[in-house]
């Protein structure tokens, strides 16, 4: 049938969506969340079908395009374009099949995969897959086949042969920032670390969103090469390349429930150290009640797992478990996150001693996976792992002077104080985030809070815990209110 | 924060939703999903949040409305309305709950219905709950928590003490329209029957539909109360009136990978007879591998799940299984389908033997079932039957004189003839439906299909299998390509 292309004027972030009105769906025998064919010209693509009920928005004969399917069509508003119904794709099939409790085999995982990375599932189906991972949990082969189909569906850098170190944490622990300090002390010891980071998606800042306050973090693949190649190590941001990107898609339909699968954590983390050719990685489980895992038990489970996929990959794994009840240094957001990092590999007198100590262990941890004979507080001392960090900055377009006060902080400030004295006894990491988000961090790189106190230390009555930081007057009001008992004294 | 209202001229046929640009969203920390309390004035909802990535569409400043948001807060494109977030639902944690594989209480099932009839759900999130019920199973106690909840959260109608009889069919099979034969037989003999019937969703045609070809369909309680005072028996549409509405609800979104969950088709079902106050029912689970229930095994076990569920509820309930292997009579749409009636009622000769055996052999088991001493085929033969249905369409607002032949058909028609010489072995009911569906059923009364043969008929080469009416030529074009292999011979 033809349509008059109407432009909705809306976006979804991917999923390919048409609108027809119920009148017109009838005609076609189409219920929402079918999928048509579009076709203009010679041009074709496969979407999913909305509907709307009354036929005062979308009139008969008219369908709705939302902006990602104008212009994966190329077409504009009162263009004709046919719609026609088409098969669903295989994908729901295996969808059901995985709710069904079968196991699912590479072919069908690779299948889709491929259907999530091109968007052909509406969040509804994408959403039907996680609760099937969740309920029906991925056996080993089915992981390592969803590993493999991401990596393959995604792009890949190729660093050449030898030893490439890697890490990764979990996360749910504000700051954390040991990547910005392990992959320097690593690279001064000559071992490549090509490290791919995220940016912030619930936390206060991602160790991209921070490594963005001190340079670029954005490449093409050829420019990453050169980097590694030049100075053994870089931090950028992974989204950027489309590194394993297959579960970027998923991110969406996990946040209603936060539903975080293990088998689909497993793969989506493993696959993003396959796509930069990772042969070591070190992973970091922090455990607390506001961190992202709350029990030994899972997180000992979950150790098991990478270990065994990694041995499957070909990777050696190493996953340590850490203490994730209350934030590991003292900046949160990029600018005071990046603080801190200049501080400890400046060895400036300001460094946070928890940070820096992590770092070190990390980078011991790794030097040892890789039988290299590295000190790390050596290389931190002797200022090298600083003089690579700027070489690391430098390389990515960052400035050449990284004088750590002169990272700009917000010019709006309130001081937290305690209302008695006594000692820290908690710190919780989700409200600590959420006021240094409502700050506005990451997006404003100079928000965020600045901790004078952890836990177990003592406090007197009207002594400040923390101060926030925001470049605006009303974000900071809106932050103030979200403080409350963050921090509990007792 | 104050936004101003942007009419995104589009309706969600449900659940709240307010568009914002991911600058606007950030500044709130809100995500997709994310749940936000809007105020105008006095007037307060609830929606949940969508979120656009460009800011071309939704301004800064600006939130986009969809229909039901504009009618609900009762605001114009505009003005000015507070958008602030607000916790999510209690639900969210209870469907989280339930996809752990935890037992809800009777208390958390009645607030995740509540919430579902007040679209405080989105589509995603009644998926995870589909899904919840599909994966781990409702046992016995939810399952009859749920159908209270059903109940309590819709509306009712109470006709009085005394016996209601009611019957009910799992579907899938094409014409099958006994209620409307086994109404006026029941009403007959004395007993009451308020049978509320659906409209079709995936078939050619719903008992609802099919009555409209005669009679209204729709009245307020009141009116069906006085319907039923006087003939003893009605046939309407279930859905006017909001009895038992939550499952309505989650139609949409269990149709991508069309999951039906045990529990919740259960509950749905017997909530609807106990909002009729029904205290005998029969139900038909016809079976066959293009009807709904393909197996004996799922036949067994559904039917003592329904007996059981109905004595925690103090309802007699018989269950049988039936052959749903191919269409039960002869027509295929609402005017075809309520030609055979007439025929039947009449006592035609054109009347379809199969849809009159059937009929009458359950209208007899709901007399034994109620110990009412009857005789379906006398009360047929008597045509007493037929004066009662006369009496009902007219009591229902129809026409006095219902003469099968008046009946309109589509006027463009396509007769199917048999390509070889031999037995029909497989009528496909998915197939025959599509093909009905597309030629307009059931919106279009005069448009579906009429069978001149049924399984293990005689049938030779170039003789006639079925015509194909439509109101359109376009339309049967369509129904033309789809009737491919709808009846196999061999």
């Amino acid at each position: 049938m033809k349509f008059k292309v109407k432009d909705v004027d809306l976006s979804t972030g991917g999923t390919l969506i048409v609108i027809l009105n119920s009148e017109d769906a009838k005609k076609l025998d189409l219920h929402g969340g079918d999928r048509v064919i579009l076709k203009k010209g010679k041009k074709e693509i496969i979407t999913s079908v909305d509907i709307t009920h009354s036929n005062k928005n979308i009139k008969n004969g008219q369908v709705g395009l939302f902006e990602e399917v104008l212009d994966t069509l190329k077409v504009k508003k009162g263009e004709i374009i046919s719609v026609n119904p088409t098969h669903t794709p295989a994908s729901i099939e295996i969808i059901k099949n995985k709710l069904d409790g079968k196991i699912l085999s590479e072919k069908e995982i690779n299948i889709l995969v491929k259907d999530m990375v091109e968007n052909d599932l509406t969040e509804m189906e994408l959403a039907y897959f996680v609760s099937a991972c969740y309920n029906e949990k991925l056996n080993h082969e089915e992981i390592v086949a969803f590993t493999k189909a991401v990596l393959k569906n995604g792009k890949q850098i190729n660093f050449g042969r030898g030893i490439m170190a890697d890490k990764h944490c979990l996360g749910g622990v504000p700051n954390n920032r040991t990547t910005m300090l392990i992959t320097p002390i690593i690279a001064s010891a000559g071992l490549k670390i090509a490290k791919s980071s995220s940016r912030s998606i619930t936390s206060a800042a991602g160790t991209a969103d921070t490594m963005e306050a001190l340079a670029k973090i954005a490449f093409p693949l050829k420019k990453i090469k050169e980097i590694v190649k030049r100075a053994n190590g870089c931090i950028i941001w992974g989204g950027a390349m489309e590194l394993a990107g297959a579960d970027n898609k998923l991110i969406k339909v996990r946040h209603p429930l936060r539903l975080d699968p293990e088998g689909l954590m497993l793969a989506s983390i493993l696959a993003k150290k396959a796509s930069v050719g990772s042969t070591h990685v070190l992973i970091d489980i922090p455990i607390g009640k506001t961190a992202k895992i709350h029990s030994k038990k899972v997180a000992k489970n979950l150790k098991k797992k990478f270990i065994e996929l990694g041995k499957t990959l070909g990777m050696k794994v190493q996953v340590m478990i850490t203490d994730g009840s209350q934030p590991i240094g003292n900046g949160i957001g990029p600018n005071l996150e990046a603080r801190d990092i200049l501080y400890i590999l400046k060895r400036d007198e300001r460094a946070p001693k928890d940070l820096e100590k992590k770092s070190i262990m990390m980078a011991n941890k790794l030097f040892r996976l890789t039988k290299t004979k590295a000190s790390a507080k050596e290389i931190l001392n002797s200022k090298v792992a600083y003089l690579k960090m700027r070489e690391i900055i430098k390389l990515q377009g960052g400035k050449v002077s990284i004088n750590p006060d002169n990272l700009e902080l917000g010019k709006y400030t309130f001081d937290v104080k305690s209302t008695k004295s006594g000692k820290v006894s908690e710190m919780n990491n989700i409200k600590l985030t959420k006021v240094a988000r409502i700050a506005g961090s990451p997006e404003d790189k100079k928000a965020g809070i600045y901790l004078y106190k952890h836990v177990k230390d003592k406090v007197k009555r009207g002594e400040k815990l923390y101060t926030i930081y925001s470049s605006s007057r009303d974000k900071l009001e809106y932050a103030k209110l979200a403080s409350k008992n963050a921090i509990v004294i007792k």
